[in-house]
């Protein structure tokens, strides 16, 4: 049909592998011990890739800028966010599979699965051993959160999740990323896949200042109401209430 | 280091095409002549790669569906989401460059580009030739807008531009890209890059159920405040005022 030009047929897609591993990496050898103890429980070359950037000679790339390019470059069906000092432990990637595939009967919109979380009573979730206790289990499992800790994060690709512009560092992205999947109408799950993290998170000065930076990029987002015209309509979003009720009737007339 | 896996250093990813084009196809005689004007407008196979969902015999694939799988095949730097009725003019890939390259210099966060929509005090943007005139031309371009049509949408792909869950069907599509780029903090924009489309516009039933849904969706979104733990801390966003900025105050407190 195109002599020069082979349009591809996007309904039959070529294979790509089930999961892409992400990881910013700042020591070698502990990632190589990362990938090497994920290789161990069944993410072989044949069902993984593992994407990495490269921090060793100092912080060229910060999580949000990282998570940017690791998006557009994986090919995995899931894509993992996570830290090079977590090691696998009996959970492997069946155990993954399973957690996985009970979420797609439970929301067929989820967007995030992790280790660790808030739901929206405030009620922390956490499935981890770390250096705050052997096998922690904290919560009914799976569960729907508000937020996800940063270490193990499990993206699904075709949800396509946004992470916001403005914001940079090593903190919040977790949460940022559940806040912009709830932009979206999706939903974030912490489920049980056991795995150690090495080191206990901590919170700084730079914490703060991100925690500050996601405040304010947020409460310009959520002030409604949205007056939106498009070439075909007027759209009033949020804000609730009699006038709104009132303003959109008006608009739904004025159109008729 | 690795024996069976080889991680991907993704700060040197391969090179992938400029452009990836993407279009829902229900005629392929029309599609064929879609593709043959870019082509003879520099869109050469080294350049840009056509991506097709083919609804010839039915619509197994609505848009929101088809833009989840064309953003996660698209290979390019920039995704282009257009219908198979429009044909390129004098402008080529040149020009477009050009002007993509302007969007860069006005706001790093751009996210999306297209030939038609309305700016935030509501007066329309159009570049086009349609069956409502040759060579329209309205406002000054590029201008920032808040919503745009759908015939031809140009997506920067590493902003990682989402799309709502939940909606369906083939309205108002691009205005839930502008909403959710505008919840990451990004901008959409009319440029100066002038085409033909071979059909208007056209409003029916479905189109305002179409609008009613996207309502309901943006209604729930834009409800403040947004109360959010996480494991670290806890952020109340949104809501202004008063009430707001002391439950804040009290809530940096505590956690000191």
């Amino acid at each position: 049909m195109f002599l020069a030009q082979q349009p591809m047929d996007a309904g039959h897609p070529p294979a790509g592998p089930l999961f892409s591993i992400c990881t910013l990496v700042t020591r070698h050898a502990e990632y190589a011990a990362m990938v090497e103890s994920f290789d161990a429980r069944g993410f072989t070359p044949d069902k993984a890739e593992f994407l990495y950037l490269d921090n060793a000679k100092g912080h060229q790339w910060d999580a949000f800028q990282g998570i940017k390019r690791f998006l557009s470059l994986a090919r995995g069906t899931y894509v993992i966010l996570c830290h090079q000092d977590i090691r696998l432990l009996a959970d492997d990637i069946e155990t993954l599979c399973v957690r996985l595939a009970a979420l797609d009967a439970l929301h067929t919109d989820w967007a995030l699965a992790g280790n660790a979380g808030a739901m929206a009573d405030g009620s922390l979730v956490i499935r981890i051993s770390d250096p705050h206790g052997e096998d922690q289990r904290r919560g009914n499992l799976p569960a729907e959160v508000v937020s996800l800790d940063e270490n193990f994060i499990i993206i699904r690709r075709d949800a396509l999740v946004s992470i916001s512009a403005g914001l940079s560092g090593f903190h919040l992205y977790g949460t940022d990323l559940c806040l912009q999947a709830r932009c979206a109408g999706r939903s974030a799950w912490v489920i049980d896949f056991h795995l150690r993290h090495l080191s206990a998170g901590k919170v700084d000065a730079s914490f703060h200042q991100a925690q500050q930076r996601l405040e304010a990029h947020y409460d310009k987002v959520l002030s409604p109401p949205w007056n939106v015209r498009t070439t075909c309509t007027k759209l009033i979003l949020g804000g609730g209430g009699l006038r709104h009720w009132l303003a959109r009737r008006r608009l739904a007339r004025r159109l008729k």
